[in-house]
């Protein structure tokens, strides 16, 4: 187990709180919604999940100072219930690595006696929609139910999608295991690996924002997309990089 | 060692068992036998084999829910011995994952004191067989001619197909190191990824249903190709992804 | 973890001591200006770094004796600080073993007390660079102005370059997790697989003279080219192999 | 370290022991070679090394049953001092393997008491060569000289060929490392991956002979070619199916 929590705050008590995933992905749907919420709610980063299976390079950031790529856990207490946010700049880059981190993360919830997982992702679609449905799925129908109620999300999903892949997938398959209830909030958006899934992010934080009356003004997403392109600077490059590799362009650093 | 058994019930105390395995491979003859000894014989789960090499992904079910790929151990008594069923949607993703894995159903084995294995299989051929052959070959030419009596099977491989590879194989190979009598049971199938190979498992099944006396009708094979496609589909969705991945199509979820 | 260092001499007593890291990389930049300052200072080994995550191949040296690809560290005693000098072969060859390996450097300067790093590399550039420039970034704005002052290094790095890739980048990361003050000097070169980026290595060169007071004659770097190609054919062979790999060629031998 | 050694019989007392390597390779020369002095000297197999990073496939026999890829250690007393020689089907499949099944046979080498290592190979060239030259090195030059006197094998090889790939390698670089005398026999055979460099073999053979004082008939060399073919058989298939891996092509079974 190369995977490991550290610490960065002193670990906060927290009531009934439910997890949030939303990494890197198709579409970066996750990652977008899951970072406007952190900004919105001011959310506080209290541990790094620490693992040797990532890109082994450092960004530049805007302060023209270097960070690794990390992975990240915030909190935020709520009138109803606490949240805990899991955001990134990357996943675990194989699949045995993705399963240890997976399984790393479920620790620490069931250390917070965490009652509760959503995973966030895109579906790819060949070309950009119009109106991007969000599908839920997850380890139960009383908790797929409990989510799609008074919500347009569409719970039929047998047939339309293929598997759910990296951490969206796995955090759900896992947590079947260990028996926590958990859904994923899948919107539909286009698979280019340079789009920005924003409107189906929107679509992803109506949900939440109902569901878990969270405090959030979606109307701003819009003003902040350039914030979230900067952002997702990072993540890009890297699978810029990716690429890259497998052409014969030269222009990296190291 | 990543590989562990985790047992989902008691464990079962049986009498002079026997393993048969049949897990996703060339026209899936294997997994397509096993799967339907699974269903006539109402064979109970007792156990599932765990481990990270495996794909990163989980499944839509029929009730738009979420699976795990998994790998399970299932048991039946019968009336002269009893059978321990090896059956999966994957195959473990890399060589040491395979070696690893096989190690620990043998582990399992040798505390269930079971005597005897039997690995299932297919021989790709370029084109569809109208009438599949079954090959058979082991570790022991007792054990061998014992299978093959009174029956069609063909023990003249040599010279004939190439290796055996992945578990089918390698669970064969490591039975012979620890001395446990084993044998592999191969159909000819036509070799393309998507083809089901039925009539090799139906070859197949007339053998075991013989020589091990199973309680199976074999005429309902067809009747059941509906559902054996669905049970498939876990299998052929994450191949297919893996076929994917090398083109430029983007069409998943995650 | 299967990193370790392996003393060949007693470890020294070091005085404030700061660590240069120049390993093989774009250009080979960093590798050819640590291994000046190296043989212009007379820098002792003390130390190699073994582990398994590197070519499993050996190369032929001048007097047609065999040699293992290495990662090694030497000191030198200055006026006012001593010096670490980690130089080498090859970078690990996965993502994993990259981090371990800087981990487990990590843990050395740690050892040492050891008070700063400077990581050395190249930037790709598509074409040669007439005057290369060189970068600087680092974990701290401190350190990264320590460092600029008085030289012609831009620390107007964001968004010029992207990711810093290998030891060059992750031991700049890492060090920044660890609270050790860290910075790279990247100079600009030409991103073709052979070519010898001596004018970028000279550049560095000038910046670490002048800050540490290195007492080295820089003029003598074109005379030593020769060497220099010469030091790099072992380094430049892997690479070859690593090409030929990918292509259908054969010419090697084992 | 996943690779141990198992012995297969009491493990024997040897008198001032000399280790031979001879694995498959390019041309398979050094394997052919060894696999010949096995035959003539009626060597008896003491132990098998074992371990998960090889093909995870079993080979059909000519008794039409199966058998696991191998990597066996044999021995033969002879007049003047004891050889320990190590053979195999395959070579460990990646680099962090190829490392530590190195290790692990230097781990029973220094058990032994082994005072010298030889390790056999091919140089690959772009065409058949007519009188395959043998070159020869090593970790120090008093082996060398030791072994190529009295002989035409050529120690003059810096320059003349890359790296040494491989067992046949990296056996050498770990044997520099722990300071046990080792030489490599490397002759020019063809680079075709199904070559036999039985030409390239003989002339090892030759030195081996001359130097060892083995009794063994290298006339005969020729007339087990049939059987050496068939011995090869094994390792051709796994080459065979690692090339039609990469191509679209289904031929094999499991």
């Amino acid at each position: 187990m190369n995977w490991k929590i550290h610490y960065t705050t002193n670990k906060p008590k927290l009531k009934n709180p439910i997890l949030i995933e939303g990494l890197p992905g198709i579409g970066n749907v996750g990652k977008i919604a899951l970072d406007f919420i952190l900004e919105e709610l001011k959310a506080k980063k209290i541990a790094e999940y620490r693992g040797y299976n990532i890109p082994h390079s450092v960004f530049i950031n805007e302060n023209n100072l270097i960070d690794l790529p990390g992975i990240e856990l915030y909190f935020k207490k709520t009138k109803n219930r606490d949240l805990l946010l899991l955001a990134g700049d990357v996943q675990p880059n194989d699949e045995a690595g993705c399963y240890e981190f997976c399984d790393t993360v479920l620790d620490t919830m069931q250390e917070f006696k965490c009652k509760e997982i959503i995973t966030l992702g895109g579906i790819a679609l060949r070309q950009e929609p119009k109106m991007p449905q969000v599908f839920i799925t997850g380890v139960s129908k009383e908790t797929v139910q409990e989510y799609a109620k008074g919500t347009k999300a569409n719970t039929k999903i047998y047939g339309k999608v293929g598997p759910i892949i990296g951490v969206t997938g796995v955090l759900l398959g896992l947590s079947k295991r260990r028996k926590i209830p958990a859904v994923s909030l899948l919107a539909e958006t286009y698979g280019h690996p340079f789009y920005l899934g924003v409107s189906g992010a929107r679509e992803i934080l109506k949900i939440l924002k109902k569901k878990l009356q969270l405090d959030i003004n979606i109307k701003i997403l819009d003003n902040e997309i350039k914030e979230i392109e900067q952002e997702l600077g990072k993540t890009h490059e890297l699978t810029r990089m990716h690429y890259k590799k497998k052409g014969d362009e030269v222009d990296y650093i190291g």
